[in-house]
C-alpha cells in the first residue's frame, strides 16, 4: 500500500498507488504523487515494475507517474513499460514523452475501453480483466486473477504405480488414470495443485453500483475505496464515492474472503473508526495505512 | 525547506521545494514531487502561495506542480496564482489546463528570460531577481530582496525638538534637517529604520560558475545546491552540479552571512558530512532538513 489518502493531501499518507507481486512480477495500481518515494521507503523495487494499471485520471490516481517514469529512465530501464487506462490518459504519456526524447525505454500505452469486464491481459498464469466503475469520469477497476494451475504428479506415487508417461500426461490434464484391467488411479490421490487460485480486485473511486456484486464474486481479497464514513452517505453519494457499510455489505454479497479499504476523506483520516464500521457488516475489513503489506 | 532531495527519489526526503515568507506574502520557490503534502506537513497555508518560482524543468523541481494547481482549485482558490519560470515551463501549465477547465483561479505564466541579473517583480518592500545558471537545460536562481525601509521619526524627537511637517518629511527622506539658524538635527538622531535590509538567494541546479560570486555579492542567507561531497568533485563537473567546498568557498568570497545547502546526491544524503565539510571553508553553513525553518 503506496498511498491510502484521497484527493486533498495530508500529512501520513500518500495518494492512492499500489503495488502488487504476482509470481515475483510486479504491477503498480494506480500512481498517486508520491508513489516512487513510498517504493523506495518500502522496498519496492521500482526497476522491477511491469506494467500499471490507472484507473482514472484525476491527479490523485496519477501525479505520481511522470516521476515515476522520469526516475525509471535514470535509472537505466530499457525494458519496455506497460501503461494501460482509459483513454484520456494517453495525452499525459505523450506529453511527458514530447519533452523526454532521452529516455531509454518504450512506454507502451494499452487504451481502456470497455463497458463490460474486459480481459487486459493474460499469461500462463494469471489474468487481468478490466470493468467500468460509476465515478462521473471514465473510470476502470482491475481484477488480477491466477489461473487455475496444472496438476503435479506426486513422485512417490510414479514409484508406487509404476506409472507410464502417458499416464502421468493423463493426470497432468487432470483425468484418472483408468488401466486396461479396469483399475482406476484417481486424480486426486496420485495429483495436487500447487495452489488454488487468488484473485484481487482495485475497486477505486466509485460509487457502489448495480452489478458490481456479480463482477465481484468470489474475489479472494477485495480493495475498495471507502471515502467516507456512514455519516456522510449523501456526500458519498453526490461525489460518487463510497461509505464503509456500503462497502462492507458489498464485500459480504460477493462472499470476498477479506477487505481492505482506504481513499480515506481528507475531512477523517483515522482508519481506525473507517475499520470498526465496515467490521460491524464484514469482520474481516482491514483499513490500511501507508506502507501496509498484505498476502492474499 | 520542503523537499531537500536531488532526483533520485529518496525514504526521507522529498525534491526540491522551498517556502519563502516575506513579510506575511508566501512565495514558493521550484516545487518537487510532494511538496503539497509537504506544506501540510509543516504547516505552510497553501492558498496564501502568492506566487510560484521555477529554476528549471528537470522533474525533481517541478512534478510538484500539477498536484499543487490542482489542489488550489479543489480549495476553492478565486486569487490568480503567479508562476515565474523558463518559456519551456509553459507547455506544462498549457497541458495541466487544457483538461482542468474547471479551475476556479486564473494561473498567469511569467516568462524568465535573461543573461543578466533582471528585476521580476518589485513591490513597496520587495524586489525578486532572476539571474541564468549554469545546468546544461535553461535555469534560473532567484534573489529576493528586502528594499532599504523608510525613515520613521522617533516620535519623542517631535515633541522635543518641535519638528515641524516639513522638518518630519525631510527626515523621512532621509536628510538632516538644517534649520535657519544654522542648528542642524542629525537624521540619525532623530529617525532610525525598522530593519536593515535582508535578502534571500536560491541557486540550484548549477555548477559554480564565473561571476556567481558577484551576483550574490552581500546576500544575508544563501541557498545553494551541493549536490556532492568533495570526493565527488569530476562528477559534479560532468554532470552540471556543485560540492561542498566549492559552494562554501563561494560563500565566503560573497561575503554573505548564512550558506543553507541542500539537493544531496541520493549516494548519500546523510546531510551532516556535507555541513562538515562546508563549515571547514565557512562556518555559518547549515545542512537543510526536510522541515527545516530558517529565519533570515
Amino acid at each position: 500500500m503506496l498511498g491510502t489518502a484521497s484527493a486533498m493531501p495530508v500529512r501520513d499518507r500518500n495518494q492512492s498507488a499500489q503495488a502488487l507481486n504476482v509470481h515475483g512480477r510486479l504491477f503498480l495500481v494506480d500512481c498517486g504523487e508520491g508513489a516512487q518515494r513510498g517504493m523506495v521507503s518500502y522496498g519496492v523495487s521500482m526497476q522491477k515494475v511491469d506494467s500499471v494499471f490507472i484507473s482514472h485520471i484525476h491527479g490523485d490516481h496519477i501525479y505520481g507517474l511522470q516521476g515515476l517514469m522520469s526516475t525509471l529512465g535514470m535509472g537505466g530501464r530499457t525494458v519496455p513499460l506497460h501503461i494501460y487506462g482509459p483513454q484520456n490518459l494517453h495525452p499525459h504519456i505523450k506529453f511527458f514523452l514530447s519533452y523526454n526524447e532521452w529516455l531509454p525505454y518504450e512506454i507502451v500505452f494499452h487504451k481502456v475501453d470497455t463497458q463490460f469486464p474486459e480481459v487486459l491481459l493474460e499469461t500462463k498464469s494469471l489474468r487481468v480483466t478490466a470493468f467500468p466503475l460509476m465515478h462521473g469520469v471514465e473510470t476502470y477497476g482491475y481484477i488480477f486473477a491466477e489461473k487455475e494451475p496444472q496438476w503435479n504428479v506426486h513422485k512417490e506415487c510414479i514409484e508406487q504405480y509404476g506409472l507410464t508417461l502417458t499416464e502421468i500426461g493423463t493426470l497432468k490434464r487432470g483425468e484418472d488414470v483408468v488401466r486396461e484391467d479396469g483399475s482406476v488411479i484417481p486424480l486426486e490421490v496420485a495429483a495436487y495443485k500447487r495452489f488454488s487460485p487468488r484473485s484481487y480486485a482495485y475497486v477505486s473511486d466509485t460509487a457502489v453500483f448495480p452489478g458490481e456484486v456479480e463482477v465481484l464474486q468470489g474475489v479472494t481479497v477485495l480493495y475498495h475505496e471507502a471515502t467516507f464514513l456512514n455519516e456522510h452517505v449523501d456526500k458519498a453519494s453526490a461525489r460518487l464515492h463510497s461509505t464503509t457499510l456500503q462497502v462492507a455489505q458489498l464485500a459480504h454479497d460477493a462472499g470476498v474472503q477479506k477487505l481492505i479499504i482506504g481513499h480515506y476523506s481528507s475531512r477523517n483520516t483515522d482508519h481506525l473508526l473507517y475499520q470498526e464500521e465496515c467490521r460491524s457488516i464484514f469482520p474481516e475489513t482491514y483499513a490500511a495505512e501507508d506502507g501496509d503489506v498484505f498476502e492474499i
